[in-house]
């Protein structure tokens, strides 16, 4: 194993030790338990949004926290969900009077986790509300997961219920813009190597020279089939047509994100990213915004997903809005 | 060789295709030859600034055209120079009648093609000015090299000298700003792995399970040794130390940009941050500025560079003036 680390056991404190010093004007970093909130939290009178997970995905979801966007994230250990005690410190710690929305990606101990500290949270009058993003229409059921996995439409949604509660809507709008984009948005991803989680010290699983994972999840997991090595327009059209058979939409129009799984160069997503906007406008589809770029990744992974989320004026009026995260800065 | 392309000899106009189509709203893409315009190009009375090279950098240098950065780029094949003509035809089309500034790596090829253009361009009526950034402490002659090599503070001189010419400074003081740059920026890197250009379809370079090469170039080329695979505090060190003897700075304000060569995840990158932070601070400078993040990468190779500018209060405000681009936002 070649990693950038000390004692693998140091990963994420060290990591979230050099996030705080490189972004103090952006964000407030809690260690023991770990927690970020942006830098003037609680903002009083805002609905407060956090998420959180394991570790291992970044800039997810350290790097969505600012203005017009998260205002905690709750990082794990790698690849593993943090307990609910720091989630409970984060909720506490952004709570202005307004609630609190959870947004929570769809595995198991995320879930249990995220459920146990909305009640802990509730047990100290804040009122919570929770959202689980499922967006991975590669696998019904996987490892972590009753039901399909929480992965690249969850920026979307932080995003986009982050500029919602920024603009001073309640708790209840908040949270029925987040359902929204989780009702209109699809992912698929694409694992051409493994990655390796550093204190187990070897690759999560085995890919062949020549082989792929079609649908792999964030965390590894197996996805749809393994094919032969194929051409980026070929593994496009197998990411995307599952999504656009889900989606069932043929006008209108779209957010098209290409992302990285941390370890392709940006270029190659230039390339699917290129097919995959050739083929939703052959659908019938506009690609109205979109993004392309390492936003939700798997250590050092080699792959894309690719997701769609359907556009309406506000949905798209909410993406477009002002937010100032260390991953994401636009209009400030 | 597994990456997201298609045809090898297509992956440069493919990725141009879909970066064009992506950011229409940032840039004008131009085919054959290939040269990226900002959308407003040319901006009358305004210094026009120009970069290139090889491709398989990105996002530099494309991703940093924009308001306040480059008006143009020139990417060539993959680790090849551009020709003169597409940099002509760049120089041509941002030159609002102040003049144009190149910058331009220390390579002989991206030398010697952007003087040549240059010469046309002065034969077509543009005043053109040229620096040349050699910031790679590693080795002082390389492979493709006289003298030091172009590297990490390439990015920094680039929004320097774009925020000037941004602000009406005229072509005189845009170019002695970004000799200023140059002089006061120092990067040394490493590669845990090496790259595969796709057209050679193999690694540039072999390195052993357990070795790592330090001072690597960003085309896979000799740095200065190689040593046993080590801890991330002891690697930031070995990248460290060469700079801050070549520096010879102890005290004062510095900006630390710890670049990922693009297959290494965020988190080491914030690991190797902490402790150059740490190792700088103990020095007796001050960190007053960062970025952390993929910006001039070598395909998907794993390692990262290490850079420090001495800043004073100009160069501070110019880092800190709106840029408005693919890869750097802020501010607007």
């Amino acid at each position: 194993m070649k990693k950038l680390i000390n004692d693998p056991a140091n990963v994420v404190t060290e990591t979230l030790e050099g996030f705080s010093s490189a972004h103090a004007d952006l964000v407030t970093v809690h260690l023991d338990p770990d927690y970020v909130v942006r830098a003037d939290a609680p903002v009083q009178g805002k609905v407060g949004v956090v998420s959180g997970g394991g570790s291992g995905h970044e800039p997810l979801h350290a790097g969505f926290v600012g203005l017009g966007m998260l205002d905690a994230a709750v990082p794990g250990p790698v690849f593993t969900s943090p307990t609910p005690d720091p989630i409970l410190e984060a909720t506490k710690a952004v709570d202005g009077g307004a609630g609190v929305l959870h947004i929570v990606k769809n595995y198991t101990g995320d879930v249990l986790n995220f459920e146990t500290a909305a009640e802990m949270a509730e047990l100290e009058e804040i009122t919570v509300r929770s959202v689980v993003v499922n967006d991975d229409v590669a696998v019904e059921d996987s490892t972590f997961t009753a039901g399909r996995r929480g992965v690249g439409g969850t920026v979307l949604v932080e995003k986009i219920a982050g500029a919602a509660a920024e603009r001073g809507d309640d708790l209840d709008a908040v949270t029925a813009v987040a359902e929204k984009v989780i009702g209109q948005v699809r992912s698929m991803g694409v694992a051409l190597t493994a990655c390796t989680v550093p204190h187990a010290g070897k690759p999560s699983f085995d890919l062949g020279e020549d082989e792929i994972e079609i649908g792999i999840g964030i965390h590894g997991e197996p996805g749809r089939h393994r094919i032969p090595m194929a051409g980026a327009d070929e593994i496009t059209d197998r990411l995307l047509d599952p999504i656009l058979a889900d989606l069932e939409v043929d006008s209108g129009s779209v957010l098209l994100f290409v992302n990285g799984m941390g370890g392709t160069p940006e270029s190659e997503l230039y390339i699917v990213y290129r097919h995959a906007r050739e083929r939703l406008e052959q659908a019938g589809l506009t690609v109205a915004r979109s993004l392309v770029g390492n936003y939700i990744t798997s250590l050092e992974m080699q792959g894309c997903s690719i997701t769609v989320l359907v556009l309406d004026d506000e949905l798209t009026e909410l993406w477009d809005a002002p937010v100032n995260t260390v991953a994401l800065r636009r209009g400030v």
